[in-house]
Order: structure tokens, then sequence, then C-alpha cells
């Protein structure tokens, strides 16, 4: 294909689409959840308010596509030996290394879940989407629905696999389990109470694969 | 005393204190840390303005008193046993009890911050809180800072006693290990995943001492 060749409508959608979640991230990230509007979407963007519309039937439904797709990138950037799978895919469809050393592989998906946390590219829409999923319940269900389950979903994966392969308690529950490993990442992270760092999430894996409790 | 004997002026300032914590809370809860201002507060407290602004410098200072506040009655109100000092001391001086059985005394401390963040009173503006400093890097510092560092600080001298006692490894790090006892609860309330309840706070509890990899 010539370098120079004049774009079709799909490209043409394509650098429309990108541009958009640019927009919306962009803005969210500088203005907050609220005062961030579809109009101001579409100016940003430099496209029409109907193209917009046409594609999303909300803002909540644009920004959600959006962090989807920069946590695609992101998780594709920071560690892409840790995901398998197309970027295009997606950010929930990549899936969790099982190289039959569990604590290696959690350390690993652990450790690209700092980077990513600590991308600025992430930062502030991140939280700001987050903060007012908080505070409107609403908004907060569709972002575990659509943006954390799916992630969840892959702990579960690799954990029962681990608890078939004598690696986990036999009577842990998984869905339970994962939460001791991503919970302090994201506490940390939200309340600033600390440095997310690599060793942070390397001694979380130790403590909770270990117990805190001596071993005889 | 009698009872129709007419206040004093200390017992006056103690009404008005009251009604203007209430009245900031009941307002961040409502309209968001950042809609409500100190004027709002004053008018629906029944206090001037200038009442507020002598006993407190900024509207973050007010709410992170009112909510030190808040936070010791709910405390007292969701498990008496499990504090021992008294609730006027401020929300951050109760410990965490030592009876030799560090599970157990986890589980009552951790079941009694499930009842807290259960209860309607602290929901609305605990959320409101907390998002506005997942934002706002400042007010966040000061939230950490002036409420949350007070509360990790008996985990940190509950779990060093444990380690003397030898109910600890001895090459824990305290302040990480209760990252895995409280996070797990604080990420389930903040991003409402699944319901909080004792019966999670009791398995996050055996999880975390027991570890997730089987006891050989």
């Amino acid at each position: 294909m010539a370098p120079h060749k004049a774009p079709d409508s799909s490209r043409r959608s394509d650098r429309s689409r990108r541009a958009i979640y640019d927009a919306a991230l962009a803005l969210v990230g500088e203005s907050g959840y609220r005062r961030t509007t579809i109009e101001g979407i579409a100016a940003r963007a430099g496209v029409g308010k109907q193209t917009i519309y046409r594609w999303w039937p909300s803002k909540a439904a644009v920004l959600m596509e959006a962090f989807l797709d920069l946590a695609a990138r992101a998780a594709e950037e920071a560690a892409p030996q840790a995901h398998g799978a197309d970027p295009q895919d997606g950010g929930a469809e990549y899936g969790i290394p099982d190289t039959g050393d569990l604590a290696a592989d959690l350390k690993l998906v652990l450790r690209a879940t700092v980077d990513e946390l600590n991308d600025p590219l992430m930062e502030a829409p991140t939280r700001a989407l987050t903060a007012e999923g908080i505070v409107d319940a609403k908004l907060g269900a569709e972002f575990v629905e659509k943006l954390l389950d799916p992630q969840l979903a892959l702990y579960v994966t690799r954990l029962r696999a681990a608890q078939e392969a004598g690696q986990l308690r036999p009577d842990a529950d998984p869905r339970i389990a994962l939460e001791l490993l991503i919970a302090p990442l994201t506490h940390r992270w939200l309340l600033r109470t600390l440095p997310l760092t690599h060793a942070y999430a390397d001694t979380i894996v130790d403590y909770a694969l270990g117990g805190l409790a001596p071993r005889s």
C-alpha cells in the first residue's frame, strides 16, 4: 500500500476513534468525571457530537471503552512477556502465565500491575473513574463488571490451576484468595500510603502464599 | 445539677460543635466534598460562619475532625468490647486487644471494621472523603496522616507483640503484613465487588495467617 494513499473510511474511523479515546481520557483526568461531557470530548477530538453518539450511547460507555483500550495498551507496554494475547483483543483478554511456579507467575503479573498503576498516562484518568465509581454506585457497578471482574477472572483461573497442581490449599476459595494478592496493591495506590514498587509486589506474594504465621 | 438549668458557654460550645460535625458529614455525604462549603455547613448547623472559622482553619479541617469523631462513635457502637479506651479520646486511641490468640483478636477487630464500613451513617461521608482523597493528593495525604495512619499503627503494635510471642513469622514486616488484613476489606467496600461480611473477615484472617500455599 502506497504511504500517501488517501485514507479509506475505515481508517478514518480508526483515527476518529483513537482521537475520541484520547480526548475522553485527557478530559476526565483534567476535570474529573462529572465535568467531562460528550460535547467536550467531541470538541477536543475534532469530531462532531453525532459521531460519538453514533458509536456510544453515553459518556460512561465512551469512557469505559477508552479505558479498556488504555489498559490493554499499558499492559502490553509494561510487560509484554506477561501477556500472551493480541492487544487488539482488549484489556481483559490477556491471561496470567502458568509456568508451573505459582509464586514466580504471580510476581510477574503483580509487578506488571505495579508498572501499569505507576504509568503517568493511566494515573489521572484511572483515579478519576475510580473516585466517581466510589460515590456513584451505578457507575461503580459498571466499572467492576466491565473492567475489574474480567481481570479477577484471570486470577481465579490461574489459582484453580495451582490448586489442581497442589500449589494452593485445597480448601482455599480462589475468588477470595486473589483479594489478598491484588487488594494491597490497589490500597497502596489509591490511598498513596507508601511507595508501590516491585519489591512490595514480591513481598505480598511471599506473605500471601507462605502465610504470616510461622511455619513449623 | 437541675435538669432545666440554663446551659453554660462550654455546654453551648459542645452543642454547636456537635451540630457542625453533623452538618458537615450530612452535606459531604449528600453533595460530595467539592460542593460542601463552610457557608453551607454554618447554615445547616444554625451557627454563624465566624464560629466555624474561629475553631477550624479550613473545610478540610472541619471534615477531618468530624470524621475522627464519627469513627470513634461508630467503633464504640459496633463493638465496644473490641476497644478499651474512652471514646472521648478520639477515634485513633483505642487499641487492638491482646488475648494471646492473634487470630481471634484480629477477627474481632476486622469484624468490627466490617460493621463500621456497613454502618449507613458512615457510608456516604466516608465514600465522599475517600473519593476526593483519591483525586486530590493533598487532601489524600491529610486523610492518611490524620485518619488512616493512626489506625494502622495499632495493627503494627499488635503484630509486633505477636511476633515477640512467636505467633508471627520473625522475618515479616508488620507494616506490610497488616495490608494483607485490611486492604481486602477496603477493596471490597470501596469497589463494592462482593458483600462485606463477618465470614469474609474471618476468612481473610485465616488465609493471611495460614497462607495460601498448602502446609505440609
